[in-house]
């Protein structure tokens, strides 16, 4: 188990965080029948019902974007596990307002399984669901097996356009297309420089020797695609960015959200030093910035390192992502 | 120096991370004449003004609490050093909208310094300058001598409070009161579970050994109270607040702030494990929590771990600390 952590057994960090979040903030997030979903305060009424879910350990996410103008409705897992899909059924009734539901996760095994599983539940108890499958981490499998790609901290910005646009009363195919739309527009990367330890298994399952970086690392400690010595910030940037503007590709005088992730242990001060390269890059390959989010938003336990989302934005998007919300790990003034 | 940072020229870092800050936060901060000092990007108009300062490697503090119903402008130094008087002297011009500036800032002694320096010089350019010492570490010395303590998170919730009154139109003597009244009800701990290098040092200039955590420990490792073994993280909140409740002391039946903060590089899932004991140990001691603040508000670069501020809510500081405002660090709804 590593030291130096704030833990009680090792088994119950799951738990007890999510008991933690919700202690906290009973302004934004509120406990359902079910012990590992939870919703928002506010009921989903006569709109599309946004649902997402995800394991544990990469908080704020999926509990923290619970909140006004975002996710109505979360399953959760313990961690790096798939929530149950009796879990996502009953996040799926949780977010029901009687015009179905949108499910936007990420794609790994067991939440595709259970998702798929949990969306025949729902629908034998007529409740009509839809689902996008996140794939934005460009190093997770290369272009033309685009449908192999991880989903990661681009989902943050998939909820926040379909939550707004679910917001403005569209029907779910709708919000569907245009979740769809905003995680087709988005490519991440993460660079990694120290592992993580699932608190339960005691050792990390992978490893990255000190004075070392592993670009295109997973949010779970997935191989990246490239282990080296840790560069200058300023090259950590360009290296990630090669890896995404070309993915896409982003062309001149697009307008981008960017939204830059620390992995858990990296402090705030060091994120704002990439996100000054990211910037530079940016502009120098011609992009606008329209939106820009940098803190915790989708981190991997005590891992250190970031992750760089771009999305490109037409004017539905740009609009979508500047709406009003509120959650514990995204706030856009307004709500 | 440390591996595994995300930085370039380590003496470079505290110019980075502020430039940075500002390249990703428009909308709230914004350069001076001053390299090192920033403001608001609306103007003080016909109220006192806000202003803090302190060293970089705290982030998001102090920069990060510069928005409306916040901080007005804000002086910044290298990493754990105090900005000059020139500096703050900037700062409290960059805050004058004519009816006197109220300096909300920490007991360090080259703050002190500088500071009073600083107020002499506005002096002789008319401006009225009043400060309040915010001195909330619980542990950092025994309570007769409450003057030598130093000021930690709680300066979050002595910056709210005063600048809520100002946002009334309160005069800069009211504004001073109800700060100092702010701070005089907080008190702070915090415990640390691993050291913290600043980058143009090299090394630490402290020891945490692995497994060994230290009670107390203020924001640039100056020592705690005890060294010991690292416990769950319930008897970590029973050590914590049993320093801090006899204090004041907290009585039963009395309303309260939280503010938890990591120290930089604990991961989010921690602090709300924390909270959750926070939460259970202030109700079995009768007290009534009426804002909760989960998240890094002050950190201490790399270190591991976190502190806990309590400060005792009258009707003015609870209403105060309720009011909108909008920065980096701290965001309540409405504003």
């Amino acid at each position: 188990m590593p030291l130096n952590r704030i833990i009680n057994d090792p088994d119950d960090v799951a738990a007890e965080a999510l008991a933690g979040i919700v202690a906290a903030h009973p302004d934004l997030v509120i406990t359902t029948p079910h012990a590992r979903v939870f919703r928002a305060v506010q009921p989903v009424t006569n709109r599309v019902g946004i649902v997402t879910g995800g394991g544990s350990g990469h908080e704020p996410a999926f509990i923290g974007f619970v909140g006004p103008g975002l996710v109505d409705a979360v399953a959760t897992g313990e961690v790096f596990a798939s929530p149950t899909a009796r879990a996502f059924e009953a996040a799926f009734k949780a977010a029901d307002g009687g015009r179905g539901v949108a499910c936007l996760y990420g794609n790994y095994a067991g939440d595709n399984m259970n998702v798929k599983m949990a969306v025949k539940l729902a629908e034998r108890d007529g409740l009509t669901v839809k689902t996008v499958v996140a794939n934005d981490d460009a190093a997770s499998a290369p272009k033309d097996q685009i449908g192999k790609r991880r989903g990661v901290a681009g989902e943050v910005l998939m909820w926040k356009a379909g939550a707004a646009l679910a917001a403005e009363g569209a029907d779910l195919d709708a919000v569907i297309g245009v979740a769809q739309k905003a995680i087709d527009s988005t490519r991440s990367v993460g660079i990694g420089l120290s592992a993580c330890t699932i608190p339960a298994a005691g050792k990390p399952n992978f490893t990255i020797e000190p004075g070392m970086m592993e670009v295109g690392i997973g949010h779970h400690g997935e191989p990246g695609v490239a282990v080296m010595p840790v560069k200058p910030a300023r090259e950590m940037a360009a290296l990630m960015l090669d890896t995404i503007l070309p993915d896409l590709p982003f062309g001149r005088g697009e307008d981008v959200a960017v939204l830059l992730s620390g992995l858990g242990a990296t402090p705030v001060m060091e994120l704002y030093i990439l996100y000054t390269h990211v910037a530079e890059i940016l502009a120098a390959h011609g992009l606008t910035i329209r939106h820009r989010f940098v803190g915790n938003y989708f981190t991997s336990l005590e891992m250190m390192g970031a992750s760089i989302t771009l999305t490109r934005l037409d004017g539905e998007l740009d609009r979508l992502i500047g709406k009003p919300a509120r959650s514990i790990g995204l706030t856009v003034p307004g709500a």
